[in-house]
């Protein structure tokens, strides 16, 4: 038996017994008379004691120790006369009688703190040291809990855990796929799922009523900081259902989730459509903790010699409250700020209206006091506010002034952490247009039903056409996001029509779909969350990598088992490949 | 609202109320004056009522129907004057007064029943449809309810659910991996998991303490009945722990299981080192559900000029009980199927203990009754029962001998469905000497840590070394099973030695874990179960392939939607990669 208890344990009651322990090395304390370790496990931290009592060969060992050194002590729980207030185990200390080296440590390469002084590369290479610390663990822990809890709530509600395979076919349609060679039939691969769309679909046909699934997805994309080729989904799909009862379902998940991990209680879940959400706060997933709405000011603000405006499709604007003091130097700021390529504003429109009810803009030559004022009671700001234009085309206007309004938020401290509101948004469009193939494509997927009401329209102007899929989105993050399925094969016959796709490519492709849906298939509907994001909102951190144990670098490369990484010829010479000759 | 309620929920108690249901229809039945429907769903199934009272629209709907369309229907619950015992909800029925086609259907390829006249070629072709059958979604109704209960278990015992990449790096060692060529890194390959070995590993290392994982695992193996490309693990390992902690651990695990699941107790599990089990029941997982014991008769059965018995390394006897009687032909047939390749014996030698006291044996010739009292007494042979003797070498005829053992049971019906006998195997050999290449190969895994005490003999006799590994066994199914890891880098590197690799290529292939047991490795052990496995023996069956909800066959293929399949030449190219011509 390695130990008695774990090193966060023992408290008061514990003192007079004799007990053992193991763990790691925090660190080593030598005060002449006497020394004391702090050891470490999961579970907390201990003080270890050694003073002129302890024998002799136990101390002999002491000085051998070096930090994460694996140790097993043995002595008595005595009370501590510096209590800790700080650790759980801070009462009480243990008065060693023997000691042994489990497994001896090198120098670690950095240091096993909250605050260590190692680099994020470092840091990734050792990453079975970075998971000792204690930050990046509870992340770990935390992860643990939250899928039991989503589990445990989706189990209770009839939802039946159902594992969909990991190695199936390639559809070329949507991002790109990780593909497997298969040895057993030579010239053949499997896919790795994007997500389990089309199978959770199959199970609903299949009558299961109520699926779900905490289920790793892929998809080789160039990365971005916040993505990586496998990342896990929350993944479901109910049947006979309208998107209420979805939006309904996924809502009590998403309160029971914040209340049992968190004890957070968060508020009902607003609907929001997509124009609005566009239009109001210039995104599709609106930070909704603040306000700082987007107002349309285009008929107020043209025709008055402004050229810039007169010339342009829309013109926007938002209020910062308490910002009309803001220096000529955090205004160019912010005007470069805007200008940056990820932005790709032309430039910035301010107007001060300053706490004496007087305005002062830089388009004063434009504008009269009197037209100023009007802006400023269409926005609702009040003296003592700044007002921020910008104008051009509208999509990209909007966008731009969306993102804005995010910075200001982080700026007035409008975005607080810890604090927690959700919303739906809704109605989004069916489809998108895309300009360089000049073909519609499925801003969902091809399986999203359209607006019963807007069917018609399929025919007349799809892009017009709304969708019934849903996104939900929390403090201007997306978790998660579904859609009511077409169950009708000539709807969905219809729609891959609107895609552009030959009956001979909507066969090939999802032929077995279709084909499925001639046997009875139910009005259903479904969502997934991202699982990863869902975390790492939890934790309170801006990136998915640390709540993942073992995440790969922007090249999808593991740093520290070093792969991927070249395999032996025989090898693809058993899957018929040849490797091309690189450039 | 498609439905107030399920077709498995209303009783005599909803009588009067007005409900909407929705489901297949299960089937038709019209007497003429009425007619009634079976409606069917995840739940249940519940009897609409069309009669003389209903509205002529939904009587005009009947007539469309054929099996499983999906239809909904509103009415009154009333109560059955038929009742039936048979459903839960055979008190009821629905009279009609609304009906409507959701979604219709062509007639199905196969019946839709328990007893299904659909073969197992057309049902795994139309999955979604074999899936509607009760007894088909029921075992994965089975296998949802068992994860669910296997991670309240190990949650509540503090174990960490942590996923480990699916995205890994390939090692040669051990059954041929999967690969998965990157686009980002030309002409380098992840691999998929044969199991998370070295990374629940590395999360000791990190100081998880307890990890678990019910995980996806894969390996490109030549399919036999019962194997999967992709199979599913209950994964775990744990730090400062021995042998005996791992064992009760996973006795509690699998108690808990089987109470919560399915109501049953299961005894306390007994230890069996691997050479009583080997000799004792001619395999290493016993079905010890009956005894029928194998004996060694080796020196009592020499010397008595039977040449066969004289030259054989090994004369072993199993005694069947009550079987004096067989005939002639019952005999002779046995004798037939243990000369099957598939067992290998050259012959059978058979003893009858009469029921009158006098022996008759096929070795007549060469043993008297007293020589053939002896092989009784030592059997525990009683009158009436028949001894079977197998002769040759020592390996190869336990195993032989193990299976004509269970074929008896079978025959004798002592191998009841239902009933559970779990056992731990323990004591294993470290090492299996392989003749072909003249090398031992780790029977576990190469981080399995010998038995301290056989330590010395890794350098003078290695096949003789026990390991510290264990399976658990029930009911002569290896359901899973684990080891003591090593903890060393010493000794980890002593033990590679001994399977022939050189340093250089350890650490090739395993140089991150022996790196990372640089920096203070805590004592560890793990065990991992064989999930689809445990699920088969849960629901009574003898494959795993219908406890999986879309599984392959026996070339690797998903022949519902015809994967693996050939992939765009653009794809290859983004990969570097061509194919080789095929002979």
């Amino acid at each position: 038996m390695y130990r008695t208890h774990t090193c966060g344990e023992l408290r008061a009651e514990h003192i007079g017994q004799t007990i053992t322990l193991a763990g790691w090395v925090q660190r080593v304390r030598d005060l002449g008379a006497m020394s004391f370790i702090d050891l470490r496990d999961r579970y907390g931290i201990t003080q270890l004691l050694i003073d002129e009592n302890t024998p002799k060969d136990a101390t002999e060992i002491l000085e051998q120790l070096g930090r994460e050194f694996v140790i097993q002590a043995t002595g008595t729980v005595r009370e501590r006369s510096n209590k800790n207030k700080n650790i759980a185990t801070g009462d009480i200390e243990i008065e060693i009688s023997g000691l042994k080296v489990l497994s001896p440590s090198a120098v670690p390469p950095f240091t096993i703190q909250d605050d260590t002084d190692g680099g994020d590369e470092l840091r990734m290479k050792y990453r079975y040291l970075d998971l000792r610390r204690n930050a990046v663990r509870k992340n770990l822990e935390l992860r643990a809990q939250m899928a039991h809890s989503v589990r445990t709530y989706l189990t209770e509600n009839g939802f039946i855990e159902t594992e969909t395979p990991v190695l199936i076919k390639s559809t070329p349609e949507g991002a790109r796929d990780f593909v497997v060679p298969s040895r057993m039939n030579p010239g053949e691969f499997y896919a790795l799922p994007q997500s389990p769309q089309i199978f959770k679909q199959l199970l609903m046909v299949a009558g299961f009523d109520k699926y779900f699934q905490i289920v790793k997805c892929f998809r080789d994309e160039d990365l971005r900081a916040d993505r990586q080729p496998e990342f896990t989904q929350i993944d479901c799909e109910m049947s006979f259902v309208e998107q209420e009862d979805v939006l309904n379902t996924f809502e009590g998940l998403t309160k029971y989730t914040f209340k049992n991990v968190l004890n957070v209680e968060v508020d009902n879940f607003p609907r929001m459509p997509y124009s609005t959400a566009m239009e109001k706060y210039g995104s599709d997933k609106p930070d909704i903790r603040f306000e700082m709405l987007l107002h349309d000011i285009t008929d107020l603000s043209q025709g008055k010699g402004f050229s810039i405006f007169d010339s342009a499709e829309y013109i926007g604007a938002i209020s910062a409250k308490g910002c009309a003091e803001y220096s000529r130097k955090q205004i160019d700021e912010l005007t470069d700020w805007v200008k940056r390529p990820q932005i790709g504003a032309k430039g910035l429109v301010y107007v001060k209206y300053n706490a004496d009810g007087s305005f002062k803009s830089s388009v004063d030559k434009f504008y009269s006091a009197e037209d100023l004022k009007t802006w400023a009671e269409t926005l609702g700001a009040e003296p003592g506010d700044l007002i921020l234009v910008l104008s051009g085309d509208k999509a990209k206007t909007t966008d731009a002034l969306g993102t804005l309004r995010l910075e200001m938020g982080n700026r007035l401290g409008l975005r607080k952490k810890g604090t927690y509101q959700p919303l739906w948004v809704v109605d989004f469009p069916l489809l998108e247009w895309d300009e360089e193939s000049k073909r519609f494509f499925a801003m969902h997927h091809p399986f999203t039903s359209p607006k019963p009401e807007d069917i018609d329209l399929l025919d007349t102007d799809p892009g017009k056409v709304r969708a019934n899929a849903y996104d939900l989105v929390i403090n201007g993050v997306e978790i998660g996001g579904g859609s009511v399925r077409i169950f009708d094969s000539e709807l969905q016959a219809k729609m891959f029509d609107v895609l552009g796709f030959t009956p001979e490519q909507a066969k090939a492709q999802f032929g077995f779909l279709m084909n499925a849906f001639k046997y009875g298939a139910p009005p259903h509907a479904g969502i997934a969350f991202g699982f990863d994001r869902l975390v790492s909102m939890f934790a309170g951190l801006d990136s998915i990598r640390d709540v993942i144990a073992f995440p790969k670098n922007n090249s999808g490369r593991d740093v520290m088992n070093d792969s991927p990484a070249p395999i032996e010829k025989e090898q693809l010479d058993e899957l018929y490949l040849q490797l091309k000759k690189l450039n």
